[in-house]
C-alpha cells in the first residue's frame, strides 16, 4: 500500500481504462493532484455529461446528443449514398477526410462467431429498413479490412443485391506512404488482388 | 465538428492529460460511451476524491487522506534516517524497493533557475526544522540523478553538513540490466566517477 486510499483508487480506476498501464496511471493521477479543482470538475463532469447525453442516432446509429445526428439532419447531405460502418468512431475518421458527403449507418460491431456476435445483433435490419423509400441509389460496405469486416461486408452485399442497389467495398491495399518491404503479406496480396490498369 | 457537443469535450478534457494524444483521448471517450454509468461515476468520483480529501502530510510533505501520512505515523519506521527525494511519486517508487525503512521529506521540486524555482520554494526550511531534536542522524539525498537533482542535492549537503548529520547522495551509474553500448556518455561517466574497489 503506497497511496493513501483516494490517490489508490483513482490509479485504479485510470488503469480500467484502455491503453493505460499502471505507470500511465499513477502519472495522470498525480497529474489531477497538482491541477486546481475547477479543472478536475471539467472532467468529472465531462465522463458525466456524456454518460447523459449522449445516444443513438434512431437513423444511422452514431453518437448524438440531439433528436438525430448531426450528418442525418443535415439537408446538404446526399442522401443517394450510404457509407456503413463498424463503430462511431469510423465514421469521424471518414468525415476526417472530408471526401464524403453522403450519409452513414453504423452497424455497432462486425458478425464474429468467436465472439458470439451475429448478424442479428448488428443494425442491418435497420439498414435493410432504410433501402425501402428507394432514395439510396449506392452503399459503401466500409468494415474494416479484417476477416470479419469482410465477412460482415459479404453477408450484407448478398442481403442488398436482390434489392438492385449498388454495392461496393472500400479499396484493400497498401496504405499511402507505407514500404513494399514492411508491407505483410496478406496486404500485399490483397493489393495485388485489387489491382487496376493504369 | 466531427463529434456531438458533449463528447467533444470530453475528448479536449482528456487531451489535456500529459500523455495522452487526440488518438488516445478519442479511444478514451468511446471507452467511457461503452462502460455502464455506475461505472463512469467511479472514474468521475474517484477525480472529484482526491481533489477532496488529499493533502500534504505537514511533516513530509507526501500526499495523504490523514492528518498524517501512513508513513510519519508508523511507529515501526526507523525515525533515524531521513531520504529526501523532489515529488511523492519519489516515495512511491522507493517504497516498491522493499528495502527502505526509514522516513522521507518532500521538497515538492528542485532547485530550477531556468523555470525560476529558487530553494526558498521547496520544503527546505521545513526539513531543516526536522533536524532541531537531534533524532535524524543520516539524510539519503535521493532528487534524481539531473543537473537540477544534483544541485539540489548539493544545496541542501551544504546547509546539512554543519549540523553534524551524515548526508549521503544516492549512487549514479549504470541501471541494471542496461548495455554499456546503449548507455549515454554522462551516465557512463558517473559510472566511472563512482566506481567502487571490489
Amino acid at each position: 500500500m503506497h497511496y493513501a486510499k483516494p490517490l489508490a483508487k483513482l490509479v485504479s480506476e485510470f488503469e480500467k481504462l484502455p491503453g493505460i498501464g499502471p505507470k500511465s496511471a499513477q502519472r495522470l493521477a498525480f497529474h489531477i493532484l497538482r491541477i486546481n479543482e475547477d479543472e478536475a470538475r471539467e472532467l468529472a463532469n465531462a465522463v458525466m455529461d456524456v454518460k447523459q447525453y449522449i445516444k443513438l442516432c434512431p437513423v444511422c446509429f452514431n453518437y448524438t446528443d440531439q433528436p438525430r445526428c448531426e450528418i442525418c439532419s443535415d439537408a446538404k447531405r446526399d442522401r443517394s449514398v450510404l457509407c456503413v460502418v463498424s463503430e462511431p468512431r469510423d465514421v469521424v475518421a471518414m468525415e476526417k477526410t472530408n471526401e464524403f458527403r453522403g450519409m452513414y449507418h453504423v452497424l455497432g460491431g462486425v458478425i464474429s462467431p468467436m465472439d458470439g456476435i451475429g448478424p442479428e445483433m448488428l443494425k442491418i435490419r435497420e439498414l435493410l429498413a432504410r433501402m425501402t423509400d428507394g432514395e439510396v441509389k449506392e452503399i459503401i460496405l466500409a468494415t474494416n479490412p479484417t476477416i470479419e469486416g469482410d465477412t460482415t461486408a459479404m453477408y450484407i452485399a448478398g442481403l442488398l443485391k436482390p434489392l438492385g442497389v449498388k454495392v461496393s467495398r472500400i479499396a484493400h491495399g497498401m496504405p499511402v506512404g507505407g514500404d513494399m518491404d514492411y508491407a505483410d503479406q496478406a496486404t500485399l496480396i490483397q493489393a495485388l488482388q485489387w489491382r487496376r490498369e493504369i
